[in-house]
């Protein structure tokens, strides 16, 4: 029997899920409603275009509206938002934005995929013109044409997270002063202390100006509501672009409303095939909890990565496969110019938090054999169980090619193996791409 | 009880060894054989020295003798050949390379670490002046020489394989032209032809000559013993300096004679624990077996990585502990150019001779997100067993970033993962790195 499937939200989860419906059920309805105007975008590659590394808006689309109408035979409806879900009558309520008009849509399956949004402090000068918090293509597009048209000299970005140090990149990378603020006392607060120090005295040495333990408290604007300054509980800072990356909230307000379940971080609550605490609705990405396997608990982490394989589970599901998402372990990475950042697994703090006994270890060595042309730096930080010696943590911070080495850790974990294993694994080596124990290695043999 | 521990061969495996029975053990007397003039010395890294990428060959250099006996208390003996093991007595026959003086030395325990040696084809011309087959420094350092003095302008490689395709990347850099020539129809064996056609397609495209299906059959010189030609079973090729890396043989004359036990491949038969089948005696690296944890049985893999760890594992179980070399799933990893190449479990040769059912999948990506600058291809196989679909090889040709990911793909293999643990593991993602499907993923995926 065809059935019509409605997805809230045309980005990685829902058009991953649409996608692979579609592929399933040629004779299903699919209809997606996205409030913005594009679908299926690299919202990570936003810092790259904005430091005009990507040159063009459009390179970050993967497929426009048309295409999954044309195509995909998937009904895509940009500029429409949601405004309610009625699950009794499985229905949900439109607003298309360029007409005003409203309407009701039926369903008979409904995936959420709304993802997240920026979290903005409610300070006097937040909504002041030049600043910027960048979440959807759409504020992209609008930060980079602000830039590209005002020239800014001075930079001042609020957070020191993923968007906080690789908008630190791309506002260098436009000739700007750049200064970082931040309330807590570390950069990337997912790394532990001794990591993210390495990074900190890189970005310093690049000419980051970095304030750290200290708050904003008011953006004050000229006499056209354009930014001015930032003031934060220290000090006034000159300001001609504003960047805030103090962190992210999923989008589950509909969810909340329409009687939901949400997680203890707010995301909607999932489980492992992707379906809410309600019949026929489905939430995947950004807006949804993810399952972390190390913590065996329901989390909220907001990547493209795990949206896209929540929107291909929930799919799957949808069609009637049995798929589980078999969750994350918090893999993440990033960049500062050539430094390489990136992690797996729990941190210090959070095996801490858990009770966890653990042994760690943290070692220096070089991205390639000592010997061979451009060798630089790689730090890796490993953590294992005292009990039974599996790997659970890693953390690295090098140059060039460090940094993907992450995901041998990555599978070290969930293969649940143990520090030996790792320390003997058959790795690869060559004088151009490692040691003959590679940096990974050398860190697991230090835990033996 | 203090014991003397005597080592032949003082590379990666026996200096491994004994570094770790000197740290374990600083009462005991350590004594190191080895023939050449040097210990400890990346033998990977000779390519790169001959194409001058490394200045100096003292870089290879990891340790000198003279830091061993200064800074470790270990008699290293350089110029120092093994003729003869008496097991019975206990004891070796030792000569002096530079007096000529032998005499007997005693051990308590004997590592046998004799490395390999290359195979040399018994044809007219083998031994001509400019001919070169390149295993210990000292062969790099004279083929380097020859080259600094004579400048060739015409090279020929004899064999495809991995030692082949980096001295065509260095010959290159010495501005030869370079003619590489294979009695098998494919480069890299140890790969599956469709992926090693995109490496011979490569190297064609950047000016190295290929014939495939030719053997060599003689090296005519000119009248003071200097490399003129090199003759196939079709045709003649101009030298002026010639490779000769048609494979290696493990050095176990010594071992045969004294009567220990070998494998199939000739190489010295050890256990789990390095042990030989003579009492006292031990054997790592080159010149002994390795346990292949897919083939599940001793094979013949002649890799720096292997003798390291075999060093390290044989040394640990000299000093009493009891450690299991886990054995190999034969990773390895070169390049060419910028083009990267790297392999790790069953090749589809492998498996067919192994008589398992598998299925495999072939993919093209980008090295890193499509739209970020400098992304290339990336190609990425994958074999998965058909009965419980877990992956059991992997292979990867593509450009700056690629290769490294096999370490993914043998972890996977080492946790016994499936295809679609691999698919859905928790890999990094940011767009200077990877696309959000990483393409070790878009492979899994693809056997789903």
């Amino acid at each position: 029997m065809n059935k019509k499937l409605v997805v809230i939200g045309g980005d990685a989860a829902g058009m991953s899920a649409a996608s692979k419906v579609r592929r399933e059920k040629p004779g299903w309805e699919i209809v997606v409603f996205e409030k913005s105007p594009h679908t299926s975008y690299a919202a990570c590659g936003i810092p790259y275009y904005i430091a005009d590394q990507v040159k063009q808006s459009e390179s970050l689309i993967a497929r426009t509206p048309e295409t999954f109408i044309k195509d995909y035979q998937i009904q895509a409806k940009v500029n429409h938002e949601v405004l309610q879900i009625d699950p009794e009558n499985r229905r949900i309520l439109v607003k298309n934005l360029k007409s005003e008009a409203t309407f009701w849509e039926t369903y008979d399956e409904l995936l959420i995929a709304t993802g997240a949004a920026p979290i903005l402090p409610d300070l006097p000068g937040i909504d002041a013109t030049g600043v910027f918090s960048l979440s959807t293509l759409q504020s992209g597009i609008e930060a980079r044409a602000y830039i590209d048209l005002n020239i800014p000299k001075k930079a001042v970005i609020v957070g020191g997270g993923y968007i906080g140090v690789e908008m630190a990149e791309a506002l260098l990378d436009r000739d700007m002063h750049v200064t970082l603020v931040d309330r807590s006392s570390q950069l990337m607060r997912t790394l532990d202390p001794d990591m993210a120090i390495l990074l900190a005295d890189y970005m310093a040495e690049n000419g980051i100006m970095l304030y750290m333990d200290e708050s904003l408290t008011k953006i004050p604007t000229d006499g056209k509501g354009k930014v001015r300054q930032v003031e934060t509980n220290k000090r006034k800072l000159e300001a001609d672009v504003v960047i805030i990356g103090i962190g992210i909230t999923p989008r589950s307000d509909l969810a909340k409303t329409a009687g939901l379940k949400l997680g203890d971080s707010g995301a909607i609550l999932v489980n492992r095939h992707m379906r809410t605490s309600v019949n026929h609705i489905w939430a995947a990405g950004d807006c949804a909890t993810s399952y972390h396997i190390l913590r065996e608990e329901e989390t909220f982490r907001a990547l493209g990565t795990i949206a896209n394989k929540q929107g291909l589970v929930a799919g799957s599901n949808i069609c009637g496969e049995k798929i589980e998402f078999p969750g994350i372990v918090g893999t993440a990475i990033t960049k500062f110019l050539d430094m390489e950042i990136a992690r797996t697994g729990l941190s210090e703090s959070e095996a801490k938090e858990m009770n966890l006994e653990y042994d760690t270890s943290a070692i220096k060595s070089s991205n390639v054999a000592s010997y061979y042309p451009g060798s630089a730096p790689i730090h890796v930080k490993l953590l294992a169980r005292k009990d039974n010696k599996r790997i659970i943590g890693g953390q690295i911070v090098g140059f060039k090619g460090s940094a993907k080495r992450i995901d041998t850790i990555a599978a070290a974990i969930m293969g649940k193996l143990t520090t030996f294993d790792l320390a003997f694994m058959d790795l690869s080596y060559a004088p151009p791409f490692s040691g003959v124990w590679d940096p990974v290695q050398i860190a697991a043999r230090r835990l033996l």
